[in-house]
C-alpha cells in the first residue's frame, strides 16, 4: 500500500492478517530504501515491524498509551501515525526525529533517546489514570538490553508491587546495542530455550509416567502438577517472582501468535509483561547477519551489497583513545577497561581484543560501572572507564558519593562530548562540565586534536591523584602528525596557540579552530586576538589568568558546552575570587536550552558558535573595553 | 569484656560460642547506654551484632574485605576493630564517623552513606583480587531496602554473569528506614516463610505419596524430584536465577547457624548470597518494638523507657511542608506524593495517613521515583516528589532527560538542603543547586523561614509552566507568625529585608538570620548594608540586579551550598552576560571540597559562612570598591 497516505492508525481494524503481511513487506522495503540515503537505526525498527502493526492493530492510540523504550524502535509507528512522508528528513536539521517527539504528533506520549525510562513512565500513566477512573491501557515496549538498566529494574519491582495494570511487551532481539551482558540476559536465554531446568522436568515427567493409572482422579493431579512444575521451570518465573503474569516466548514475526497473546494481556488484571522474540534487522539480509552492530544504527549504505559508505577522513577519537589506550596498557597492567553496553561505540572492542580479560561490558549499567570501578580503584587497579558525555549523567551520585568523594583513582573517558548532531536533544553532550566541575578532586581535561587527545590519555592513565576525566567529541579529527612518544601534560596549564594583545580567546577541544579561524579574520581587520587552548578546564590556569588580568585583557571564552555553570563560568568564579572585579570576560557556548537534532555545523551555525560570530563578539567587546579605559 | 581494650579482631578466633554470646551482650549494653547520650543508628546496629562478630571470627579483615552497604551498621565492626573508646564522640565534630572511614581504620576498606553502592564496589575489589592472583575474599553486607536500588539489582546482574567471587551477606531485617516496598521485599517475605508455592508443593507431595513402593530406585528419583522442587520452590529461585548460590534463610542470631553457612559461602565457587534474618533493635525492647523507625537512626534517649529526648521548638520545614501540602490537596486532585522509602523523614507518611491512595513509596530507588512523577505528569497530574538532596542526586539523568527535557510539571520538594551536620559528608545537602541550576527549564526557590515555606509549596503546587524545586533545610524553622491564606510568591522576585546603601548582602534560605546578624554588627560600625532575600534562585530576579548594577552597588552572595557553579556564579553569570563587567561580587559559601560531621554551627563556624566573618568580608570589599570609584 502507499505508505505516504497513511493518515492514522485506525485503518489497521479492518486489516486481514494478509494485509497486514504486505503491508510489513512495504514498510520493510520503505525503511531499507530510506535509510539507505538518511541513516538511522535500521536494524532495531526491521526486527518490530509485525509487533508495531499488531499493536496498532489492537490498541486505540494515542488513547492507549505506547511508550517506546530508548525510542530509537519507533520508525515504524512514526510510518504508521501518519509521517511516512517526512522520511526524507530523518534525523536531519528540522526533520524528522530519529526518538519520538511530542511535538510531532499526539501519538508520541512519551519521548525517550536513553534506554530503560518507559516501565517507570508507564507506572505514572498509569497510576494517573486509575487516580482518574479512566480506563486507557498503558503499554511500555522495551528491549531485552533496557531491561538490566537499575532503573528498569527499579520500576518492575515497585508495579509489581503495587500489582498495577501494565501490559508490558519485552522486545527480545538477544542483543541491545552489543551483545547483551548479564545474568537477565542468561535467563531470558534459558527461558526462550528451556534448556536449564530440561533436568529436573525430565526426572519429573519420567517419575509420571512410571505411575500406574489410578483412575482419573490421580492424573489430573499429576497432569496438573506436570503443568505447574513445566511453568515453574521453563517460563517466566523471573517476572512471576516480580509479580508479573508472564506471557511467551511469543514470535515476534507471527501476527497470530502476537495477536493471541496481546489480546490475552489485554484482559489479565495486573501487571502483565509479554515476552516477543524478535530478530534485529528481520527482513534484510546483512543487517540480519550483523554480529557486530553496524546496523543498530548508522549512516547512508549501498541497498543490493550492504556496503555501508563511509567517508574517508582521520582517525576517529575514540579510535585514538582505544589505540593509546592498547599500548599504555600493555606495559601497564593497573589498566582496566569499564564499557555499559558500549563496546563498539567507544573502540573498547578492540581492546577486548587484545586483553580480554581486562575489559568488562556491566551492561546498560553506568551506576554500577561507575562504582564498580571506584571499587577496582580502591585495590590499587587503574579503571578507566569510557562511557558517552550523556550516559555518564546516570552515575552522577557515584561520581559525587563514592568516586570523587574517596578521591580514587578512576578515569573517565568522557566520548561524544559536546554535539553530537543527528541524534538529538537526548544526546547532545553539553552537561558534563556543568555536572562535573563542582565535584571536589576532579580534574577535567579535553584535547583540541588526536595529537593531544593521544597525550592526555597518556597523562590520566599517569595521574594518581584523584578521578581525572577526558572529554572528546564524536567524530574524527583533523589528520593532523601524531607524535611518536606519548607524553605527560602538565594538569593546569594552558597552551598559547597565536598571540595578539587584544583579546584573548580562551577555548578548547571543538572550539579551537572556530577560534583560530575568527582569529585570522580579525587579523585582516586590524585586530590581534591571542588564542589559547584552556584544555585543562579543572583545574583552570591560574597563572595564565592572573596574567591575562594584570594586562586587563579583554577575554572571550568559547565552548561546545552550557554556559549556567560551565568553562565561562569557572573562569568568572577564579577572578572574582581573587578579586579582580573589573575583567571583561565574555562567554559564548550552549545557551540554556535542549538542542534538537541537526548537523554539527547546522547546530553550531543555530548558536552562534560560527567563527564569523566570534569575530563579531570580539568587535563589540573591544569598543567597551576602550570606552572604559 | 572491656570492650576498651580491644585493638583488633583477631581475639575472636580463640572465643568459644559461649564467650561470643558474652560479647554480643556487652556490645548491645555499650551501644544501648552510649547512643542514649549520643544519639546514632541504634536499631540496625542491635540487629547485627551476632552477624559482625562472626564475620570477624571466620574472616581476617583487612585482608578479607567487608563492605558495608549504607554504612550505618557497621558500629559493631568498629567497635571490633578497636575503636570502642571513641563512641562518646560519635558523630560529632571531629569525632567517631557513624559511617565507614578509611582515615579511621585500615579495616574500613570501602565508604558509604547513601545505599546499594557496596555490590558494585565489591565487584571492583574482586576483579582487581582475580586480576592480581590474590586470594582474600569480598563480603558485601547488605540490606533488604537496598537491594531494591537500581545499581544494586545491576551489580547482582553483572556479577551473576561474571560468576565472580563474591560472598554477599543479605542483611534481611524486614525493613529499610521504612517498612520496605516492593517486590523483591515480598519474595524475601516468601522465601523466609515459604508460603507462596506450597500448594504446588503440597500437591507434589500428595503425588509421591500415592506412589506404590517401586524399589529404591524409583524412591530415590522421587526424593530428587522432590528435592529439587522444593529448592525451586522455597529457597532463592530469584537469586539462583541471578546466577548466585543461594544459601539460608539463616537465623541471624544464631551463632551456629551463622558459622555453618557462612564458612559454606566462604567455599563455594561462584557468586554466593547467605540470606540472613535479622532483627532490627535485637534486644531492646523499645527498639525491637519499633513500628514507626524512630530507633533507626535518632538522638539522645532514657533508656529505662525509651522515650527519646526531644527538644521543643517550632515546627519543622518538613512539617511544614506535609501540612502544607495535605491542605492543599484536600481541594486539589491533580496532587499526589511520592517518596523513595523515607515516608518518615520527609513527613509523607502523614499525607498518606489523608490520603492513601495518592502516596507512593517506591523503595530506594530515586530514578524510578522521577521518571515516574515524569509520566504522572504527562497526564495532567502534579506529582510531588519529596526527596533528600544527597538522594535526588541519584537521578540526574532522569532530571536531564525525562522531567526537564519534557518540560514537565513535576515538583521536587527536596529535603535536607544545606549543611546536615551529624550524618556528614555523604548527605550534605550542597550539590543541589549546581546540579539543577544548569538544567534548561528548571526553577529553584528556596525559603528563610517556615511561613515563606508554607507559601512557597503552594506556589510549586500552582506552578504550571514546567519543573520547580523547593529546597529546604533540615531542622525546624523560627517559630514565625504563619500566614492563615496560602498565597502565589513571585517566581523570579527576591524581597528587601533591610535597607542600606553601602552594598547589598544577597542571601537564602539558612544564611537570612547571618545575612541580618551581620548587618546589625556593621551597622555600629557605620556601614548600612541591604539585605535581599534572594528566594528565587532560577530565574534571578533580573530587576533587581539590574538596580543594584545600576547604583554600582558591591555584592556580596551568600549561600550554604556549593561555590562551584551555585548561586553566587549564576549572579556573575548574569551581569557578565548583560555586559556589567565592573560589578564587585563577593561569593561565600562551601568551598571545593567534601564536609565532614559535626553540628551545623560548627561546620559553619569552620567554613567561615558566620555573621562575624560576612561582617569582616564585607568590611574587605568596600575599601576596594572606594578605591576605584
Amino acid at each position: 500500500m502507499d505508505l505516504l497516505s497513511i493518515k492514522e492508525p485506525t485503518f489497521l481494524r479492518e486489516c486481514s492478517n494478509e494485509d497486514l503481511e504486505d503491508l510489513a513487506e512495504d514498510i520493510r522495503n520503505f525503511l531499507i530504501e530510506n535509510l539507505s540515503v538518511t541513516g538511522g537505526h535500521l536494524g532495531p525498527n526491521l526486527g518490530v515491524v509485525e509487533l508495531t502493526i499488531v499493536l496498532h492493530q489492537l490498541f486505540d492510540s494515542p488513547k492507549d498509551k505506547f511508550l517506546w523504550d530508548v525510542g530509537h524502535q519507533a520508525y515504524v509507528h512514526k510510518i504508521l501515525t501518519g509521517r511516512a512522508d517526512q522520511f526524507d528528513t530523518l534525523r536531519q536539521y528540522k526533520g524528522l526525529c530519529g526518538f519520538p517527539k511530542s511535538s510531532e504528533s499526539k501519538h508520541d506520549v512519551w519521548e525517550a533517546g536513553h534506554s530503560s525510562t518507559s516501565l517507570s513512565a508507564a507506572m505514572g500513566m498509569a497510576l494517573a489514570r486509575d487516580l482518574k477512573g479512566t480506563d486507557e491501557t498503558v503499554i511500555p515496549v522495551i528491549g531485552d538490553g533496557a531491561l538490566t538498566g537499575g532503573m528498569a529494574l527499579e520500576a518492575l519491582n515497585h508495579i509489581g508491587h503495587e500489582q498495577t495494570d501494565v501490559v508490558v511487551i519485552l522486545n527480545d532481539n538477544e542483543m541491545s546495542i552489543a551483545p547483551n551482558v548479564g545474568a537477565l540476559h542468561s535467563m531470558l536465554g534459558r527461558m526462550r530455550t528451556a534448556g536449564k531446568y530440561n533436568k529436573a522436568k525430565e526426572e519429573l515427567e519420567m517419575l509420571i509416567k512410571k505411575i500406574p493409572a489410578f483412575g482419573g482422579r490421580l492424573a489430573a493431579t499429576a497432569e496438573r502438577v506436570k503443568d505447574s512444575l513445566k511453568y515453574l521451570l521453563v517460563s517466566g518465573m523471573f517476572f512471576e517472582e516480580m509479580g508479573f503474569t508472564y506471557l511467551g516466548p511469543v514470535d515476534g514475526h507471527d501476527l497470530d501468535d502476537l495477536k493471541k497473546n496481546i489480546t490475552y494481556a489485554r484482559k489479565t488484571k495486573g501487571p502483565v509483561l509479554v515476552h516477543v522474540i524478535t530478530k534485529k534487522g528481520k527482513g534484510y539480509a546483512p543487517a540480519e547477519n550483523d554480529a557486530k552492530g553496524t546496523w543498530h544504527g548508522l549512516g547512508p549504505y549501498k541497498i543490493e551489497s550492504g556496503e555501508v559508505v563511509k567517508k574517508p577522513g582521520p582517525p576517529s577519537y575514540s579510535g585514538v583513545f582505544t589505540d593509546t589506550l592498547k599500548r599504555i596498557a600493555k606495559d601497564d597492567e593497573r589498566i582496566v577497561a569499564i564499557t555499559a553496553a558500549m563496546p563498539g561505540g567507544t573502540g573498547l572492542d578492540k581492546f577486548a581484543k587484545e586483553f580480554p580479560g581486562r575489559m568488562f561490558d556491566v551492561g546498560i549499567a553506568e551506576q554500577h560501572a561507575t562504582t564498580m570501578a571506584a571499587g577496582l580503584a580502591t585495590q590499587g587497579m587503574k579503571p578507566v572507564f569510557a562511557v558517552y558525555s550523556t550516559f555518564l549523567q546516570r552515575a552522577y551520585d557515584q561520581l559525587v558519593h563514592d568516586v570523587c568523594r574517596q578521591n580514587l583513582n578512576v578515569f573517565f573517558a568522557i566520548d561524544r562530548a559536546g554535539l553530537v548532531g543527528a541524534d538529538g536533544e537526548t544526546h547532545q553532550g553539553v552537561f558534563d562540565i556543568s555536572y562535573l566541575r563542582h565535584l571536589p578532586n576532579m580534574k577535567i581535561l579535553s584535547p583540541k586534536d588526536e595529537n593531544e587527545m593521544q597525550h592526555m590519555i597518556y597523562t590520566a592513565t599517569q595521574y594518581d591523584g584523584g578521578p581525572i576525566a577526558v572529554r572528546y567529541p564524536r567524530g574524527g579529527g583533523f589528520g593532523v602528525h601524531m607524535d611518536k612518544e606519548l607524553k605527560v601534560l602538565p594538569i593546569g596549564k594552558w597552551e598559547n596557540l597565536k598571540e595578539g594583545t587584544d583579546l584573548s580567546i580562551l577555548a578548547f577541544g571543538t572550539m579551537i579552530p572556530v577560534a583560530m579561524e575568527a582569529s585570522e579574520i580579525l587579523t585582516k581587520l586590524g585586530i590581534n586576538v591571542e588564542v589559547v587552548n584552556a584544555r585543562s578546564i579543572k583545574p583552570l590556569d591560574a597563572e595564565k589568568l592572573k596574567e591575562l588580568a594584570d594586562n586587563n585583557r579583554p577575554i572571550l571564552t568559547l565552548e561546545e558546552t552550557a554556559l549556567l555553570g560551565g568553562f565561562g563560568s569557572a573562569v568568572l568564579e577564579h577572578y572574582h575570587e581573587n578579586h579582580y572585579h573589573t575583567m571583561v570576560v565574555e562567554r559564548m557556548g550552549i545557551p540554556d536550552r535542549y538542542i534538537e537534532h541537526g548537523s554539527v555545523p547546522e547546530l553550531l551555525e543555530e548558536i552562534g558558535l560560527t567563527a564569523s560570530n566570534v569575530a563579531a563578539t570580539v568587535q563589540q567587546i573591544l569598543p567597551r573595553k576602550r570606552q572604559r579605559a
